[in-house]
């Protein structure tokens, strides 16, 4: 990435768009130093930047339309001028480094698939999601893009996970799980069971065999392999999990007054706690497989977590995780990369 | 169930067996009073009864073989005389009301569907847990038994469901959610986008449409349905993301002196969270749709637990889930039991 090539910041997409994005771009471009554009309505746009006084610093490329947060995939074929679509196209044009956005993932999954198209040999794009694992986040894909997958397809997610991992952690040689209900080969559905056999014999995968549920947040893997069904669902209940855990100490905590003091002594510590654990410090999930870095912020991000996405994309644009994933994809044998298209 | 017929409780099944497994059942007769009669070796478990002076109390019936922990669903066709087999075999006599095992999941349910049988219009049995949700638990299933589902099946685990809700805790109506990764109908996979047009149309179930991973702890419905790889993974992820949960927090509040005396001052009302989050608190998983009732204790359970499994196994069987089940299947319009065929 040349030093001048911003991010490209899709305004109108998120649950807090446009007034929480701006505010993001105006975080990341002053605090973290990261280039942005914002894409969408100039109007309000400019509106919005000259209250922070950074109209003169943050270009904003026009875009008329715009994906709403309940609109999915089909959205992306009605609306060729979405915001979306047109920070896709700044990729593409080599104007923009990466993408972010904070709205609808089926929108943006649909849109940038369409838009910058899968890279040559990758069946299908996945989204990986860092998991609050410590001291280093466990990556998940795929997190959603992918209902129905096929075994050959959860060997690629594989290779994009190790590509993400070394890219964003500089860590090479990542343990990869394959998530399924127990620790046998033969335990998982029919697709899962034949991913198994493709990913022991996968050459450049050090795969670590089978991970089950509670792995999740174990550590034991840096990747972990799932179809977008099984992935999505496990992702939610993980989030879900957590919320309930700490709403029930709260709960506890509120419900007495000995127990209150106790919980007013301990908020600094539980307050580090919850930071490490919210999505949003994250920067959001990756969608990767594309001609172009494409990062989905939560849908409820607010300034810091826009700022966050931006400075992830920012990162993954400049260490080269397309050209990762393409060398990686590229380096499969032949023999191995046969069983990429006999079943499609 | 006859008041004089015992639960048959699996000696040899679980990770303390049979010391923890003859410790639940002593407990269970003593302090719950359920009847249990104990199958395995009849000399070291005479030994560990005449410990506890319960010897005249509680009945030994022989069992030559166990299923290890480790084995899976094809030991129990290679030990037709495993303990387990012959608590199966007690229920179909009407010598016994129901079997509770620790045991190997796989093992047990293999075991139980061979010996017992899938009920008359019953496609699959179904394994249902209990959720730690308040006030009531939320029941997910299939939690396991199958790894490849039909659609067809799903909407009879509602059933099952339906028909344990109305036994174990008296609520006539439940509504039910499909898991899957989005509010919408068309949110999911192939198997799940079906079930969703079935479920819509199904006589006598209390459709509430889609749920997601974070429904799980959220009470929204009273049965979630999934097919079995899915709903493993995620009760697995639920499991591990509360444990991770916790742990995190005793570590925050072990780090510092200040939040030491917080964490002291709490333990009383943070023992009861977590009791209410123990597996062993809920007496396990049932394994539904057999002619008998299974209730599969959790492998590490100790006495505590296997007197939940028997204390959840007994009401169930008094209450006769089985024929609960059995009026539901059977009460499903022709029209709709084609369903349940045109697709085996």
């Amino acid at each position: 990435m040349a030093v001048s090539s911003p991010v490209a910041l899709d305004a109108m997409g998120g649950d807090h768009a446009p007034e929480q994005i701006v505010a993001g771009a105006v975080v990341a471009v002053r605090e973290l130093g990261i280039p942005v554009v914002l894409v969408g309505e100039p109007r309000p746009l400019h509106d919005l930047l000259t209250r922070y006084g950074a109209a003169s610093e943050i270009p904003i490329v026009r875009a008329e339309e715009a994906i709403s947060m309940d609109e999915g995939a089909l959205a992306s074929l009605r609306r060729p001028r979405s915001s979306i679509a047109v920070a896709c196209h700044l990729v593409r044009k080599g104007d923009a480094s990466a993408v972010v956005s904070a709205g609808s993932t089926g929108g943006v999954v649909a849109t940038a698939k369409l838009r910058l198209k899968t890279q040559p040999g990758v069946l299908r794009p996945a989204i990986a999601v860092a998991l609050p694992t410590v001291p280093d986040p466990t990556i998940l894909l795929d997190a959603g893009a992918n209902a129905d997958a096929k075994p050959e397809m959860l060997v690629q997610f594989a290779h994009l996970g190790v590509a993400y991992v070394a890219t964003a952690l500089g860590h090479d040689n990542p343990r990869v799980g394959l998530l399924t209900i127990g620790a046998e080969a033969e335990k998982g559905n029919k697709v899962v069971k034949r991913a198994h056999e493709l990913l022991e014999a996968a050459p450049g995968i050090r795969f670590a065999g089978n991970v089950e549920g509670h792995d999740l947040l174990s550590g034991r893997v840096e990747v972990i392999v799932a179809d977008g069904f099984t992935g999505n669902v496990a992702l939610k209940t993980m989030e879900g999990s957590v919320r309930y855990a700490f709403g029930q100490l709260r709960q506890a905590v509120d419900g007495s007054t000995v127990a209150r003091i106790g919980g007013l002594l301990q908020r600094p510590r539980l307050r580090g706690l919850y930071e490490r654990l919210d999505p949003e410090a994250h920067g959001g999930a990756v969608l990767l497989g594309l001609n172009g870095c494409v990062v989905i912020a939560h849908g409820s991000s607010r300034a810091k977590g826009v700022a966050a996405a931006c400075e992830l994309a920012a990162r993954l644009a400049a260490e080269g995780v397309v050209g990762k994933v393409g060398e990686r994809i590229a380096a499969i044998p032949r023999s191995h990369r046969l069983w990429f298209s006999d079943r499609r």
